[in-house]
C-alpha cells in the first residue's frame, strides 16, 4: 500500500505573529503544496507515501525535500530540474482581516515539466495509488501532458487514482480553459475532492444543488467511485466552522460540522482531509467513517502552523471522539 | 490635497506575545502617538500627509522618523530638539487580563515646545488640512500655546482644522484645567473626534444623550461642522465590538457595529478612524459612507500590530463589503 | 506570617508559538511545579512564601531558583543533591488540539529524598502554614516518607497545614496505591484542595454529590476545615469556563463562573488558585470572598504564560470587580 | 545636488545566525542592489538621492520601496510593473565557510523593462548626478538598451555619470556578451568603480597592472576622469582587509588598509565604497580625502547587517581618524 | 560579611545581533548599573550583597528589582520612588564600528533623592562594608549629599568603604565641578578604583605616570589603603586586551595582560573587577592574588551579555589557571 | 556501500547567543550523538547510512529521528525503547569562556538496551561497513554486551568495523573500567579513531610519542588497518587549529593545519573527521587524501550549528583547494 502524490512544492514565506509583509524583518519558513501536503498527512498516519516533483538542485530546492523526508515521506523519486523553487507570501490575518496570498511560482521547475521526462512504470512499481491535483494541468500545457501520461500509466497498472480539482483561478495562463483539459484527466480516476462551481468551470456540469451535481458527475464519469466536498462558514479569519461529505454514488454522507476556533493557520485544511479520505479508502472503511475522519483531520488541521498536517491518525480519533481541544493529554 | 498632523510620537516598547514586564527579555518596538497615527492612516489611502513635532537629534528621534517616512509620511518638517523621545511600556492584554500603559513621556521635546519656533505659514504652504488632538495642550502650557498658533495661522489661510479630543487623564498636570484651555483651541476646528464624558471635561457641556450633547456642542462652537465618536462594547482583551457614529449638524449618522474578536492591537483605533474620516470628509463622500469607511478602518486596525493603520483603502472596502476576514484573499 | 511550599520544581519546555515538538527549533523555558506555583501566587500577592526543595547543584537547577527568587520566593531552604532537575514538555494547544505534557521526571533530586535529609523544625522557625500536594507521595516511597515527616512536625509546631490534591495517575509507580499513603497525610491537614474523583481515589469516599462527598471527608477527617475545588469547562484548548467551590463544614461557597476564551496558558491555574485561598484563608477573609478572590486568580492565571500566577492582588481584585479585560489600564 | 541612482531591488532572504537554508525555520529579511545601495549611503551621508526602477504592485514590491524611503532615499519615481519582485538566498558564512548566494531573480519588472518606458528628462530635471551598474545590462537587452537612453538623456542634461562596472558572470544570459554592451554604455561616463578582471571583460583592455590598464582605459574613454578600484585580503568568511584606490587620470591615490576582523556582512561594501565617492566628488573633496573616506564607508560596512550602509558620515570619519572601533561611543 | 552598594539601576536597550537603532524591531531587555553590577558579581561569587535604590513603584521599577533577586542580590532595602526607571540604548558595535550608548536617565528616582530619606543606620546594622561609585554624585546635588551622609554613617560604624571613580562626561550638569564634590566624598573610602585621568579631573592630582599620580592620591587621602586600575588595548570593539593594576600604597601589583577576542559584551567590566576586588580583600587575599582574580574577573566578563557578571568564583578561577576558553567545560 | 552507526542521540538544549543558562527565556533545540553524527556526515556526502538507537516512541524520541530522516540518514532500524531520551545542556563559549556540558542522559533507551533485543543479521543485510563509538560500552553493561554482539556478527558478515575511542570520564559508572571491556570489542575493528591518552585508559599501552602508541596498537590488535586521531589548539573557546593524522599500520600522513577562527560550533568537529574518513576509506582514496579530507571536515563543522556536519563533499574539497572562507560563492 503505498501512494505515490505528484505536484510542486513551493517555499512558503510569512510574516511572523500575524505582521503584515512591511513589517516583517524576518519570514517564517514552510513548504508546502497540495499534493505534498497529502502526502505528509498520509505519512503521519502511517501510511507508506512518495512524492514526486521536479526541483532544482540547490539548497532551496534540497531543503524543501528535506523537510518531507522529515516527516516521512519518500522523496527518492524526484526529479531535479529548472532553475527556482516556486514560493508564496502568506500574509496570515486574524478577526476581521482576510489572510493574503501573494503566488511567485512562474518559472519553476513543474513548469517546463514535459511528458517523457518521468519513468512512471518505475515509480509506480510498487504503488496501488496515484494522487494529483488541477493545479499541475493549470501550471503549464506540457505539465498537462505529463499529468495525462501518469494518469494513463497508472490506470494501466492497476492503480487507485484521486484528484483534487483545487481550482486556482490566477493560474490557467497558457491559452486553455480548464474545461478542454479537465474532462479527459478525470476519465482516469475513481475519487474526487472537489464542489459544485469547480465542477462547473471544470466539467460544465450544473445542478440545483451539490448533490445533484455529484449525481451528474458519477453518470458523466463512469470510473468515479466517490466523490467528496467539504464545506466552511467562515465567520472571521480565526474562526470558521469545518464538516466533509463524501458520496459514493449510491449515497451522501455528511459529518458532523466542527466548530474552529482560534484558527492558527487553514492553509493545507483541504490536503489534510484528502488525505485522511485516501488513509481511509485504503483502509476499507465504512463511507460514514470515511467522512468523519477525513473532516476531524481537516479541522484538526486549523490548529497547526504549515502546510503540513502534523497530527496522528490517534489524534484525529481522540477529535472524533469529542475532545474539542478541552483536555490536556498528559 | 495635503494633511499636516502636529503632535507627539513615542517610542512603545511592548514584551513580545503578551508576556508580562517581569518576563520580558526583549521589547517588541513600534512608535507611535495619535496624531501620527492618523497621518500614517492617511497615507496608506493613497493621501497626502506630513506629521510635525519635535524629538531629539539622536538615534532613537531619527529611528522614529524612519518609521513615518517607510509608511510614506512626510517628515521634513520636523524640529529638531529635547534631550528625550517620550516612550510608554504596553502589556497587551488577553481573555481576562487587561493591556497596561505605563506613561514615561516626561521632558520630551514637544513638552518644551514653545509658540515662535515652528513656522506654520511655511509648513501649511500647500496644506488644505490640519489635524491635532487633545494631547499636546495637555503636555504643557507653552505646547498649549503652539496649538492655539497653529490653528490660528491655519484659520487664517484658510484650512479645514479637525481634532481628536482624546483626553488623557493622566496628563493635564501643569495647572490649568482642560475647561481652561480647549474650548479656545476648539473654536477654529471644523471637525471634532470625541464622546460626551471628555465634551463635559473639556466644554462643561452635559446632555441626557450623546445626540443631545453634540447638538449643544454645535450651538457653542459655531464653526464645526462634523462631530463623529466610536463606540465599543469591551467583553475581553481579545474580544470587543466596534462602531462609529457621524453627526453633520443635521443628521446623526451610524455605522453596522462589526464584531471584532480575536484582537491584535487595539491601541490607535480611534486614530484609524480619524484617518479615515479625514479621508473621506477630504473626498467629499457622503456622512453615511464616510462613518461607514471610518468604522470599518477603525474594526480593521485591531487586526494589526503596531500604532499605525497598515492597510489599504481597498481592503477597508473589503470588510465594509461583508468580508469579515473569512475569505482568504489570493 | 510565611507559608512553606513543599515539592518538586521542573524545567518545562514547550515549542514556541503553539508548534509540534517536531517543529521546534527552540524550546520556550519555564520552570514550575505544583507547590512551587503556589509559593510563587502568594509572594505576587505579598505574602511572605519559601520553597523546599531539593535541586541538583548545577546550572539547571540553580536556574530553577533564580526564577522563584525573582518573583519574590524564599529559596534559601534549598537542599541541593540528586543527579538531574526533572523536566517536562508542553505542547501548547489550540481550539480543536489539545495541550499534550510528556513528562520527564525520573531520577530527580525529589524522587530520591529521604526522611531525616531535611530539618523541618529549623525550616519552620518562622512559618505559620506548610503546603504540599499529592505530587510529592506520588513520586516515590521515600519521599511520601518525608512528606509525613514535615506534616507531623508542622502539627507539632502548630503550623497551619494544606494540601492539593492533584492526582496524577502517571505517577505512583513505587508499588503502593494512593489509598495506602494519602488518608493518613491527611489526617494532619485543615485545608484541601479537590474533587470527588480524587478523593475516591485517594480516601475511597463516594457520593451522589461533590456536597455530599466533602461533607464524608470532613467527617473522615476532623481536622479538615475548608475543602475547596475548581470547575471549568472546557469547549476548546483557547476557550474554557472556570468557577471555585469552598466548603467550610457548613455551608457551600460558589464563585462567579468566568468565561476564560483566548486561553494563554492554562497550566499552573489550579496552584494560582490554592495561591489566593492561602492568602485569604490567612486573612482571615469571609468564606465568599475567598472563593471569589482564589476563582478570579484561577480565572486570571490563564492569560499568563508560565506555571506562575504573575498579577497583583489588585489585579486579581480588578477582574472581580467585573473589569474583565476590556478595560486598558492606564 | 541630487543623485538619481537606476537599478533592480531585491528581496534578500538569509537564514538566522549563520545558519544553512536547510536548518532556517525563518530568513532575515533585507532589500537590497547595488545600485539601491549606493542610494541608501548617499542619504545617510545627507545627500539627496532618489532611486529609480521597476517593481510589481503588490506587498512584496511596495515593501521594498518603504524600506528605501525609511533611510532617506526618494522612490516617488518608481515605475510599477511586471510580475514578482527578484530575490536571492544568503547563507552567512563564518571561518572557513564561505558565504553562498543563489539568485532568484528572473521575470522581475527590471528584467522585462523597455526603453521609452521612463521618462528620463522628467526624473533628471532637478538631478545633477545619474548612477548606474553594470548590473541592469547583464539582465535583459531591452534593460541594457533603457540603461543607454538614460546615459544619452544624462549626457544632454548635463549631468554627471557614474557607473560601477559589478560584472555577474551568472548573468549576461541574454546572447550579447558583456564587450558587445559595455564599451557604448561606459562612453557617456565620467566616474568608474572597478577592477582589472572585469575592464579586461568588458572593454578587452588589458595590462601588466591595474595602473596601466586604468591609464589605457582612460584613453579609451576620453570622458572618463576617474577610476576607483577596491581590493581586499580576505582570510576567512569573516575576516578580511579593504582598501581603496583613485585614479584621476594624472595620478594613483591609495588608501590605508584597514583590518576587517569579525565581519557581520560584507554584502554591499563596493556599494558603500561608491556612494562615499559620490558624496566626496560631489563635494569636490581633494582626491586622497575621497579615496580615504571611500575606503573608510566600505570598510565601515562590514559591521552593518544589510546591503544598506546605515552609518552617518560622522561616523565615517571617526574611523577614518582611527578609531576603529574600540572606543564606545557615548 | 556583607556588602551594601548603592546606586542607580537602569533599563538597558539593545537592539539585538549588532543591529543599528534603525534596524531594531525589538530591543534586548538588560537592567544596570555600576553598583547595581558588583552587588550582582559579588552575589555569583557567594557573597552576601545588597543594592540600596530609589525606584519608581511600577511594572519597570520592579522588574529591575527581580533581575537583581534571581541573581542573589537583596534589595529588600529599596526606596521606592520618583516617576520612572532611568534608560539607556546600546548600539553594540562590531569590528570597526564602536559600541554607541544614549543615555536617558533624566528624571529617575535617583535624581530626585535626598538626604535624610534613607535610614543608612538600619541599612548598614549587618553590613561590613559600603560600595558607592562616582556616577551617584554626579547626577545631582541632592544626590551627592546622599552620598556623603551614607559615607559618614559607613565610618562611623566601622564599614569599609569603596569607591570605583567612574567618570561620566554627560553627568556633571547641575552647576558643581567634580572637584568641588569629589574630594570630600573620598576622604571616607580606603579602596578606590579609578584611572590617572579622573583622579586630575576629580582631585586636580597630575603626575607624570600612573604611578607616582596614585603615591600623591595615597598622601592626599590618608584614609585610602588600596588603589585599583584597570587598562585595555581597545584594537576593535570586539578585540581588545585587559589588565589590572593594584597599589596597596607600598608597592603596585600588576596582574597578566589578557587578550580578549570575540567580545561579546563590555559593559560592566569594570564593575566585574571592582566586584572580584572587594571578594578577594573581603577574604584579606594577598594582593597580587586580588589583582590577578579582578582582571581574569573583568576579562570574563567581556564573555558574558548583561551588564552583570554571571560567572562564578570557580570559572574566574580556572580562566585564572591558564584554560583562556580552549576546553570544553563536561 | 552502505554503513551502519550505532549509538544514542541525544537532545541538546542550548541557550541562544552564548547567553548562559540562567539567562535563558529559551533554548535551541538540536538532536545529536557520536555516531548520529557519523551518519549525518555521510549522507551529506552522498553516501548511504542508516542509524541503529533505542529510543521512546513519544514526541520526542520521534522528533530526534525526523531530525536525522530531513538529513537523509536511514532510521527505518530503530528500536522504540525506554522512558525517555537522554539529553545534554550546552553553554555555548567565546573568547575566554570555555563552552560548558551538563549530561543528563541517564534512564535512556540505549542504557538499557540487552544483547538480543536488536536483530543484527537482518539490519547488516545490505551493509558492507559497521561504525560503532566508546560511548555505547560505557552507558551501561548491557549496553557493551550488545556492541560486542554487533561487532561480532558484523565481522562474521564480513563487514568493516570502524571505532571512535570517545574517552567520556563522566561514564563508566557501572562497576567496570574501560579497560576490562574495550579490549575485546577493538579486536573486531580495522578502523580506530583515538589519542595516545585514550589509548592508555582503554588498552594499557603508553608510548613515549603517538606514532608509537600507534604502532603498539597495531601491534596488539592485529585486525587493525588504520588509526586516525585529531589534534586542536585551542587558543580561545572561539580560535582553535585544528589538523589530522592517519596511520595505516605504515607510514603516519599528516593534513595541513587549519587556522580555525570565529568559530560557530565545535561539538561534533571529530564525528565530522570520522565520516570523512570513513566516506574516503570506502572509496579507497590514497592515505594523504583521506587525511587531508577528513581534516578540511572537521575544521569546516567548527562553522556550522549542530551537532551535525552539514555541507557536501564540494565544499569540503571547496576548503581543501584553498577557499578558507573568503571568496563568496555565487
Amino acid at each position: 500500500m503505498k501512494v505515490i502524490c505528484f505536484g510542486e512544492i513551493m517555499l512558503r514565506l510569512s510574516p511572523p505573529n500575524n505582521l503584515r509583509m512591511a513589517q516583517a524583518r524576518s519570514l517564517d519558513v514552510q513548504y508546502g503544496g497540495s499534493e505534498a501536503n497529502v502526502a505528509v498527512a498520509l505519512a503521519q498516519f502511517g501510511a507508506e507515501s512518495a512524492f514526486v516533483t521536479r526541483v532544482p538542485d540547490n539548497v532551496v530546492g534540497r531543503s524543501s525535500l528535506g523537510e518531507l523526508k522529515k516527516y516521512g515521506v519518500d522523496t527518492s523519486l524526484t526529479q531535479f530540474g529548472g532553475s527556482r523553487l516556486g514560493l508564496y507570501y502568506l500574509e496570515v490575518g486574524a478577526g476581521n482581516r482576510s489572510s493574503k496570498v501573494v503566488y511567485d511560482r512562474e518559472g519553476s521547475g513543474m513548469a517546463t515539466l514535459q511528458k517523457g521526462i518521468i519513468d512512471w512504470r518505475s515509480i509506480f512499481k510498487d504503488a496501488t495509488w496515484f494522487h494529483w491535483s488541477g493545479i499541475t494541468p493549470a501550471i503549464s500545457e506540457s505539465a498537462a501532458e505529463a499529468t495525462l501520461e501518469a494518469i494513463e500509466v497508472a490506470n494501466e497498472l492497476g492503480l487507485t487514482v484521486s484528484c483534487d480539482l483545487n481550482y486556482r483561478s490566477n493560474l490557467w495562463q497558457y491559452g486553455k480553459k480548464p474545461s478542454q483539459i479537465m474532462p479527459q484527466l478525470l476519465r482516469g480516476c475513481s475519487v474526487m475532492l472537489g464542489d459544485g462551481d469547480t465542477i462547473d468551470t471544470y466539467f460544465e456540469i450544473k445542478g440545483s444543488n451539490y448533490k445533484e451535481v455529484f449525481e451528474k458527475t458519477f453518470e458523466a464519469f463512469p470510473k468515479l467511485k466517490y466523490i467528496a466536498m467539504t464545506a466552511r462558514r467562515a465567520f472571521h479569519a480565526t474562526h470558521n466552522t469545518y464538516k466533509g461529505f463524501l458520496h459514493n454514488g449510491t449515497t451522501l454522507f455528511e459529518s458532523k460540522e466542527y466548530d474552529v476556533p482560534d484558527i492558527i493557520d487553514r492553509i493545507g485544511a483541504g490536503d489534510a482531509f484528502m488525505g485522511g479520505l485516501i488513509y481511509c479508502l485504503q483502509k476499507n472503511a465504512p463511507p460514514q467513517y470515511c467522512v468523519e475522519f477525513s473532516a476531524a483531520t481537516g479541522a484538526l488541521k486549523h490548529s497547526i502552523h504549515s502546510d503540513f498536517h502534523l497530527a496522528t491518525a490517534a489524534e484525529v480519533e481522540n477529535l472524533m471522539g469529542g475532545n474539542t481541544g478541552g483536555k490536556v493529554s498528559r
